[in-house]
């Protein structure tokens, strides 16, 4: 159910206590030489829904800009501040426990940690200013791809590397422009850049050319699948 | 061109001072029994990217979320805060000037006043922050859609109305479930209200039963042709 | 009553939930040659001093700053933040709620779009943060003007034009000195503009060489009457 | 010479780097059952009219708003927040600058610890943000008031006490409605206090019964002079 | 007691509504060519600790950066904004308010008029946001000793000079650099000073060449003794 | 060498753009019925005093308050807000550049990402603002402790565990007060939880009975060995 396709009446009427709602977040992101700006867009958008379907869920419109911090020097990156992201999350979380939501689940594409610091900030403020139980999930979907056991994972795949790719491979093949040549990046350790691009001038972080839509398709299997359990899980508890 | 398809080397081999930006920007929002939630979202993102195709101009992923006085208290309706709207504004503006552009067009479905005074002062900011020449236009479709005089337009049509909905049914009239009744609040002049929505019960200002989905495709033409030659004038001077 | 000239004792025996506030606001802003800097500062406190003498009103001190957006960078014009604007009405308004008041109205000699919202901005959430009923009323003297059916107004008549020059030749006409060229601004529609003084250079928007002392005392009467007629009704509800 | 009475013609065509400007602020505060909320306005803005006959200063519009502390919780109070009163300032000061001003003199009523750090704090920040060299002095006339060794003050003299009132009975006589008893508040030492009214549940800081019109119009010309010398060193170094 | 030193545990079974906190808080900040840039944090630290042995009460960890106006552009100084300041004052009462403490010591080497008003601005809010009853005393050691009565206190004596030179002496006299030339700087009155270094080039303001150990210790006894006795009254009203 | 014991003179002469400045920063927090409350402070303290000593760096006063999140509502915990630590770090390390320093390592004790995140963005902030090239290094000694392989580490081993008892054992024995049962908390995955410490009661993550003081010798010896050897490589590049 994509909630911005129904009428305020039906809102009224079915959203209660036990109701979820899932709201996909996104980031307009430089991804390389052969993968969109809305990368991260596409799969927690696919996902939200698959999940949604399984479990007669609520999708919230997504939310396509986020905070980028290393690729944020790129031509094509839009990037919010930490301050706006946060601002943003605290409306829309609050906005859902006015309508009636009580089981929310916040699935953001981009899973950079100050991005993440954002979205877990507004909601321990949400939380702390409702004295109703929320059950609040705030999660990237790679959270789960990097945990998989099911699959093997390269070794330092990441930004734009082989599961990205593979991802988007198997969801909108036709946004995929060819591949690129891997890249490992080595980030001076923990030093605060200026300019981060420097050490991944491609914008790649792991290998694309690893990439398969078969493998793709069984990453977004296996998220999927995880996430639907964890949500069960948590609605029960 | 939907900027949020291409690469960030794409970005960068065609983005220029000529170049043309198009932001739409929509709010999710209760719009009587027959409407969806997204109603301030269709239209301006079908005038965005009707008007891109005909300049060539790049049409940045939409904000489905605004800022929402008159309909805050409805089941459905997500309102941000005046402030977070500003921030995104400020953001996004921002991010586009870095990226080289130099004509921007914000595009909002959305036309509550408080809602376009945010955009203003966001773009008024960014303006002063920059030294280079940047034009920048700022307008609802609504702006254009009520100074139509090629078409006849009825009385106190607003919220839901008799144009919202002709141009929902030309633009997605899978969403339009039925009609409603007509009606025509009388805000008491000059207050302040906790409680809008007292005065528009259904959510409705003015007469969705003179909807035509001819009107609506009239009304999107015109506001096409009418944003085309305006930016046109724009780029010129 | 002027508050201002009362002391703690009788503002603790007199103001009860039946006492009425009224808050005149002001800018110093240019105002074409003609026109003093303070224009929009005098004709809200004489409209405030005539209302509060009919309705035995309370009038608070004048804010005689305000937020000035197209004369921002004329020589004399001195404008608050919007943020600043927002700040001292929420304290304002909270103080006179703090107080007792009940009936509050807010009275703008300047009408800037801009101004206005950061009033009702304030208003808004003073109302969120208090239980009690509150009846506020947020508007520009202007307001009333621009719909004044009793009085022939000159099509696009405007800042420092024939009404308010007539208005101040009516209640300061020592402070007008002689008359100015009539001027009607080609803003481009929509833009955000950095400099929007170049679009009228001598600070007109209007006819001042229509104004006669007559009109202005007309006009005075006019807004006087329907403002106690507004105030009377709403305290009534 | 007002500036609120001039005109943006003559602003521009008289101000320059050798005027001087000088803003009064003043605050609507209890003052015991004797005196009016305004007192803290009434002293400051006859002090300036003074001091700029004298001097050819322009005089700014007094702000009538004022942060108040140990007075907050009497009925007539009204106070602004710390950081309303600081961003005011920042504004006008601000402005003031913009405008051509390079010597700018803030004459405070109301000399409140903690409103006097207000006014500082944003003197320095508009300092820190210009790079052109401004005279900027902040003040408030007790700072004067209370070094005089031409006149014998009473010890612990204070709020609504003997100077205040007999500079009120030299200024504006018909405002002082009789008299009041003496209290010496003894606050306890260094606490924090969420009621200091409890203290001097009167108002009153020091002896009105020693007050005469007199010793006023005395006190109000050592002022006058002392600020005037003041000013004039100012902008001779 | 420091409580760093100290267990959950402890804090639980033992903090209660009559337990006693002591926040000591300095500043880095010049002190003359002979006193160290901690000179403001070992003085009240020393004295917190004593009141507390004297006392029972619990002393926390120091904050050793504080808000600096006169020395912020001398090498060493490190100034914290005045927000900044605030916001952890606010934070660090508020979290001993949870913890369960309601006899709340703030005892700043530092005594700039500035950094005072932050202090004291936390306090405000963190009062006036909880319904209990908190007993908070907020001042610096030099509110003490300035009004000493015991000791002859040496005209004119401030920042690095005689008194702060005798105390650091009786504390940590291995930090003691020799002495250093008496200077009485003659600031502009009213002034806001873009660089008040000019006018106390060697940072001093007094005469450190009077000052003796003999005469600190004497100082830090009377400081420790009134302290002692004001708290002591404090938690017994 | 520790900057708080030096003089504005030292500092001045001394201070150059080849200097080091070493920054550590703790939190009082929970650490377990057996650990003191400091204990984020006393690791950072040793490390980096010792560090500095090999390198001729300047150690800077400890602050000892951080932003704690899963032991927030802990007896004796004294968390800061995001907001207040960010600001904290954006004054001193915006200061130390002003002193001069080109090479700044900030060394948390605690951990915790949000915390770490508020440090992050206030040094993006800072080298933003300043044109000159800044070596900025920020991070936890336990980001170095969990990647020693020199040392065999228990799985699952986090806060009051295995390590952190150790260290404090080698560094304050005296502190130490006895030990305490294993715990490795089931947190609920990606759930933001408003009382997290009901899933680790006894506030121990990890297995403290596993320590020894020799094997927090060896990782303190570990741990200085290595932020010596990235120090040294960041300053050479």
């Amino acid at each position: 159910m994509l909630l911005e396709e129904m009428t305020t009446e039906e809102i009224r009427e079915n959203v209660n206590e036990s109701s979820i709602a899932i709201l996909p977040l996104g980031a307009i992101e430089e991804h390389g030489p052969h993968l969109p700006l809305s990368t991260d867009c596409i799969q927690p958008e696919y996902v939200a829904n698959k999940v949604a379907e399984r479990l007669g869920a609520y999708v919230l419109p997504i939310l396509k800009y986020g905070q980028c911090s290393s690729t944020k020097n790129f031509p094509g990156t839009i990037t919010l501040r930490f301050d706006t992201l946060r601002m943003i999350m605290e409306d829309l979380i609050s906005e859902l426990v006015r309508m009636g939501f009580r089981n929310i689940i916040v699935l953001s594409g981009h899973a950079g940690r100050t991005h993440m610091t954002a979205l877990k900030l507004a909601g321990e403020l949400i939380l702390e200013e409702h004295d109703v139980d929320i059950n609040l999930m705030i999660l990237s979907d790679y959270d789960i791809a990097y945990t998989m056991n099911e699959i093997e994972i390269p070794v330092n795949d990441g930004h734009a590397g082989m599961i990205e790719t593979s991802r988007i491979m198997a969801i909108r093949p036709d946004l995929v422009k060819g591949t690129a040549k891997s890249h490992h990046p080595n980030f001076p350790p923990f030093m605060v850049l200026k300019n981060p691009e420097q050490y991944f001038p491609t914008g790649i972080m792991g290998d694309p050319q690893l990439a398969t839509k078969e493998f793709g398709e069984r990453a977004n299997e296996v998220i999927i699948d995880k996430l639907v359990e964890m949500i069960q899980r948590m609605v029960m508890e």
